[in-house]
């Protein structure tokens, strides 16, 4: 079993209840990361809804940062299926305190990749190999999850303060070979280091009020592509925008999420 | 009192319950749109939680059409307040079944307008006299909420499957003189043409699975100007983005939406 899975392993205790373990593995400095505690909860409502495996839209609002290293239970409810669509809502828990709140939608992208009407093509950016990895030097916090994935940045975006504008760019995969699939691009949305990072510097912590992802179709195997910008950052609020794209070149997730930023000056 | 103001009025029926009318003047063909409806539920949320009085990020899963001319409960609830934010859910319920989940941050934007440290300027399109308005015509469907909102359309977009891009720009406006504030740019976000009208022709009412807006100031008098644009529609799921300015050149808001859209041919 893949550590994403085995990481990630939900058990039903009753009626729309499930207990889990936050493994320390994922965090960003202190904090669990947002994408991983977000990918307990879908494997749980993958046991509530398996007829809709693939995740088409989801929403978190993330109220306390989480515990590492500490169990959790997730609520995890559908409050409506239909013949395409399920709509779900988790909650998760951890010490008696909901540490976020999920909606989403779930369907089925099934195994064809039916072409585009309109598509976002993906930038060109150099090989994974003549990339530079993700380090926690960058953002001036520890980053247990790069024990566990594998990320490598735009060469020309990876040093702070340095950026022309507030975009990154570069290649996520697991360490351990696991192959993307619709689940884990929910993870790797948020696993990248804040675009602001290039433009304004060390940031530390960038924490997210809430994040939409849009899964658009199941990755191919292979490295994912991602750039992630944010041109709107006002009074210390930012919107983030995020694009993955599978080792084929099609766009496989559409992402924003709103984070707070304490700006320089 | 101003027609919005009227027509999203809240009653309490008791703890986190409100009721309220569903009125048929903001519908698109025979279903009321999704910003008003959505308003319905900030209408009522705001009851709960005076203190933070601007929506920062709204989510709403739509259901189910909702049922113009008739009846609604809403369950609207606080779920954590903090100083800054208050996180609340609500669901909108008419003929026993839920049509809407609502997911929220609400804050304070204050009066103060702050410079952005980033931000996206408006594009340049003819002034409000110089463009079409909206009409029923241009989609195929009848348009009860044209007499509500003055929406006027760029020019060069207004002729079905002309454009060489899905995008719509344009000027909204209360008919009745309102001034626009934070929670009718909601409304305001879901009342443009569907974005993809110029490029593929009247494609009649296309249903939105998830709407999210952030609104990031509160908007100055005048006209809003709006602009939609798909850049990704793949099996007949498209993602549409919407940005809104106010008259001063300032963006008010953000918008994103994962709609249903049948593609010709």
């Amino acid at each position: 079993m893949f550590q994403f899975d085995e990481e990630t392993r939900t058990q039903s205790i009753g009626p729309d209840q499930f207990s889990a373990h936050v493994h320390p593995n994922w965090s960003i400095g202190a904090n669990p990361n947002g994408g991983y505690l977000l990918s307990l909860a879908m494997s749980a409502l993958h046991q509530q809804a398996p007829q809709h495996p693939d995740p088409l839209s989801v929403t978190v609002h993330y109220l306390r940062p989480g515990l590492p290293d500490q169990p959790c239970t997730i609520e995890a409810k559908v409050l409506r299926t239909g013949r395409t669509l399920s709509t779900c809502r988790a909650t998760l828990v951890q010490d008696g305190a909901a540490r976020f709140e999920l909606m989403c939608a779930l369907g089925d992208l099934g195994a064809s990749n039916a072409t585009s009407t309109l598509s976002i093509p993906p930038p060109a950016i150099p090989a994974p190999e003549d990339c530079l990895p993700r380090s926690a030097g960058q953002q001036g916090v520890a980053l247990p999850l790069l024990e566990r994935l594998d990320i490598r940045l735009h060469p020309e975006e990876t040093q702070a303060g340095a950026a022309k504008r507030a975009q990154v760019t570069g290649w996520i995969r697991f360490k351990d070979g696991r192959a993307a699939d619709a689940r884990s691009l929910l993870l790797f949305a948020d696993t990248f280091p804040p675009s602001v990072f290039g433009l304004l510097g060390p940031v530390g912590w960038v924490p997210t009020v809430e994040l939409t992802v849009h899964i658009r179709r199941r990755p191919a195997p292979g490295w994912i592509l991602g750039q992630f910008r944010t041109e709107d950052l006002a009074d210390g609020r930012m919107i983030e925008n995020g694009l993955l794209w599978d080792s084929t070149g099609q766009l496989v997730a559409q992402a924003r999420q709103l984070a707070l930023v304490r700006t320089p000056g």
